[in-house]
C-alpha cells in the first residue's frame, strides 16, 4: 500500500492506493462518530457494498442507493441523500462515504458540504477517472439542465482509498476514459511522467496492477500539488481543465452519459493541442505523439461529426473558465507544460472548432 | 448613517444602517463586474425594486421573483435562481443581490455559495429580524421537509445594506417577530441592553427610526462579536440558539409559515427561561421579566396547546443542536448571560414541556 498526503491550507488528508483496501479497515480512524451514511450506485452496491461494511462494525451504517450514471448527477437525486440523513437522524457527527465513481464522489461531496452545513465525508472512488480526478482537489456538485457542474462547493474529504483491485470490474471504455486525466497531467505537468504512460500503456489498459498504482500514485501526486498550490482556481488549477472546455461542450451536446467523461476530454484535449500548434506552441510531432497516446488508450481523437463550430461557440460561452464574455482556454506551450490564455486569434478557434477541418489536419499528418 | 464591520478571520464586511439606504449608491463599490442578479420576492419587488435599481446603473442587471413565505426556501425554488442565472448566462464574477427578508437572504447566500462553486453576494434586508439576524454570521441555506436549515453553507456577503425606513412597510407582526431576536442578544450577552430595550420597548415597536437603528446596531454588533470568536459554531455561537430549539419545534409542527419564526423564538425563549429557573439559575422576577418584555413586543409566551411533551421531544431530536444523541439546550444562568448544556434532569425538561404546566408556572406568579 502507498500513502500519499494531500497538504492544504487549513488541515491534510491522506489517500492510500493499493491492493484489495476496501475489505481493510483503514476506514475507522478517519470516522468521527457512530454515524455514517453510505452512498453508492445501482453498479456497484452489489460488488462492494459488503466489502466495504466490513470495516464499519460497531457504527450506526445506513445505505443510499442512486441510479447509476451522470443524468442522476442533479439536485433531485441529491436531495434523496438527505432525505435518508434526515429519515435516519444523521446528526452533525455524522460521516458520509462516497463508494462509487465520479458521480457518486461530486454528489456525495456536495452532500456533505451542504448538510447541516458541513458534516465529515470519506471517499472511496471505484472508478479509474475519480480515483485520479475527484478524489483530490475538493470539488463537488451536481449538474444543471443548463451546465455541468454548475452546483456545488469546495470541500475536502477525510481520506481518500483508492483500491487498484476493483478496477478489474470496469468495463474497457471506462478505464480508458480514467487514462485520459491520467495522460492529462502529464501534458500539463510532467513530461517524464508521459514518457513513461506511452511507454506501458499497453499494461495499464490490460489492469496491471502495479503498473496502475504508479499511475494513479503519480497523477494524485500532481493533482495534489497544483491544488495545495492554488485551492480556489484563481491561478494554475485551471491547467487541470485542458481539454475540459472542448469537453464540456461535447458532453452537453451529446446528453450527460453518451459520451463518458473521459471521452470528451480525450477529443478535447485534441483540440487544445490542435489549437496550440496552430499557435505555433507545439510541433507536429508532439500532436502527433498525443494523438498516438489518446488512441493507444482507446480514446476518441475528434468531437462528434453532428458538431458544428457555431454549436461548440455557444456552448463554451456558458462555461465556467468564461470571465466576463471572454473565453479563456488551457492550451500547451510544451509536452508538460500548460496555459491559460484568452490571447488567440478566433479564426484559428474557428478552425479547431471545425471538426472536418480538424480531421483534415489530423488525417493528412 | 451608521457603519459597523464584521470581523472575520478570512476577510471583513460592513454593515450600513441608516434611513433610505436602498436608494444611495452604495452597492456599486461592493460590486465586482458587470454582471448582477437581484432575488427578491412577490411582496418586497413591487415595494423596492425600483429604488435599488438606481443604483446599479451601468449593470447588466437580472431579476429573479420569489413567492413570498418560509414554505417555498426548498430546494425547488433555489433551482430557480440557479436557472435565472444559468438563462442570463451569469459567469463567475456576478453579484448575487438579496433583497427581502430572511428566507430571501438565507436562499440568496446559498446560491451564491454554491453557484459555479461560489460567486459574491450583498445582503439588502427589508425586515427587522434579517437586518438583526441573517445580516450577520454567514449563515444560509434552505428547508427540507424533514427539518429547518437542513441543507446550506456558511457563506459571508460583502456587504449588509440595513435599511430602517424600509420597517414603516412591515405589518407589526412582523415587527415584533423580529424584535424577538432583538431581546435574545440582552438576554444571551448585554443586561444594560435588555434594560434599554425594556425602557423603550413601546417607541420600537411604534416604529421609531432612530431606536431602531440603535437596536440594529447593538444587535449586529453583540451578533458580530459572537460569530467573529466562533465561526463555525462549535462554542459560544450556540448562545444565538437561545429559545431556537424549542421555536424550531413549534415551526415544524405547525407547518411552516403559520407562526412567524421570531413568535415560535419568542415562546420558545420563555421556554428556554422556564427551565433556566427550574434548575435554579434564574429566579422568579428573572422569569417575570422576560415574560413582560416578550408580552410588550407584542409576542406569543406559551407554545401552541396542540403540541405534546412527546411531540416536542420527537421534532428536537433532529435538531442541529443534538450531537450523538445527547440533546443540548441553551439556557441562562442570569439574564445576559447563556449557557450550553446537557446537564438538565428529563423530569425538569418534561414539566417544561408540557404547556399546561408551563401555563400554571407563569399565570400563578
Amino acid at each position: 500500500m502507498q500513502k500519499l498526503t494531500v497538504a492544504l491550507a487549513e488541515r491534510s488528508y491522506p489517500i492510500y492506493i493499493g491492493s484489495g483496501l476496501i475489505s481493510h479497515s483503514l476506514l475507522s480512524p478517519h470516522i468521527k462518530a457512530r454515524q455514517v451514511m453510505v452512498v453508492t450506485n445501482e453498479t456497484v452496491a452489489p460488488l462492494y457494498l459488503e466489502q466495504l461494511k466490513q470495516g464499519l462494525v460497531g457504527h450506526q451504517v445506513d445505505v443510499v442507493t442512486l441510479p447509476d450514471g451522470e443524468q442522476f448527477k442533479n439536485l433531485e437525486h441529491l436531495d434523496r441523500i438527505f432525505t435518508a440523513l434526515l429519515s435516519h437522524r444523521h446528526n452533525r457527527t455524522t460521516t458520509l462515504i462516497a463508494l462509487g465513481g465520479g458521480v457518486v464522489g461530486d454528489m456525495t461531496g456536495f452532500a456533505a458540504a451542504s448538510y447541516q452545513r458541513g458534516v465529515e465525508f470519506i471517499q472511496v472512488p471505484t472508478t479509474l477517472l475519480s480515483q485520479v480526478d475527484s478524489s483530490v482537489g475538493g470539488k463537488t456538485g451536481v449538474n444543471h439542465p443548463l451546465g455541468k457542474n454548475m452546483i456545488g462547493a469546495f470541500y475536502q474529504p477525510q481520506a481518500v482509498i483508492a483500491d487498484t483491485s476493483v478496477l478489474s470490474s470496469l468495463p474497457s471504455r471506462e478505464l480508458s476514459a480514467g487514462l485520459a486525466e491520467v495522460i492529462k497531467y502529464g501534458l500539463i505537468y510532467d513530461p517524464r511522467f508521459f514518457e513513461w504512460l506511452e511507454q506501458h500503456m499497453e499494461g495499464l489498459r490490460a489492469g496491471d496492477e502495479q503498473l496502475l498504482a504508479q499511475a494513479i500514485h503519480r497523477s494524485c501526486e500532481i493533482k495534489a500539488e497544483v491544488v495545495a498550490e492554488d485551492e480556489r482556481e484563481t491561478g494554475i488549477r485551471a491547467w487541470l481543465n485542458l481539454g475540459h472546455t472542448f469537453g464540456h461542450a461535447i458532453e452537453t451536446e451529446m446528453g450527460y452519459g453518451n459520451w463518458l467523461h473521459g471521452e470528451a476530454v480525450g477529443a478535447g484535449t485534441m483540440m487544445a493541442a490542435d489549437l496550440s500548434m496552430r499557435l505555433g506552441w507545439l510541433k507536429q510531432q508532439d500532436v502527433d505523439r498525443i494523438r498516438a497516446i489518446l488512441v493507444a488508450a482507446g480514446l476518441p481523437v475528434l468531437p462528434p461529426d453532428s458538431m458544428s463550430a457555431e454549436r461548440f461557440c455557444e456552448l463554451m460561452s456558458v462555461d465556467k473558465k468564461v470571465l466576463d464574455g471572454q473565453l479563456r482556454l488551457v492550451l500547451l506551450k510544451s509536452i508538460g507544460e500548460a496555459t491559460v490564455t484568452d490571447q488567440f486569434p478566433a479564426a484559428l478557434l474557428q478552425q479547431t472548432l471545425s471538426a472536418g477541418k480538424l480531421l483534415g489536419q489530423i488525417t493528412n499528418t
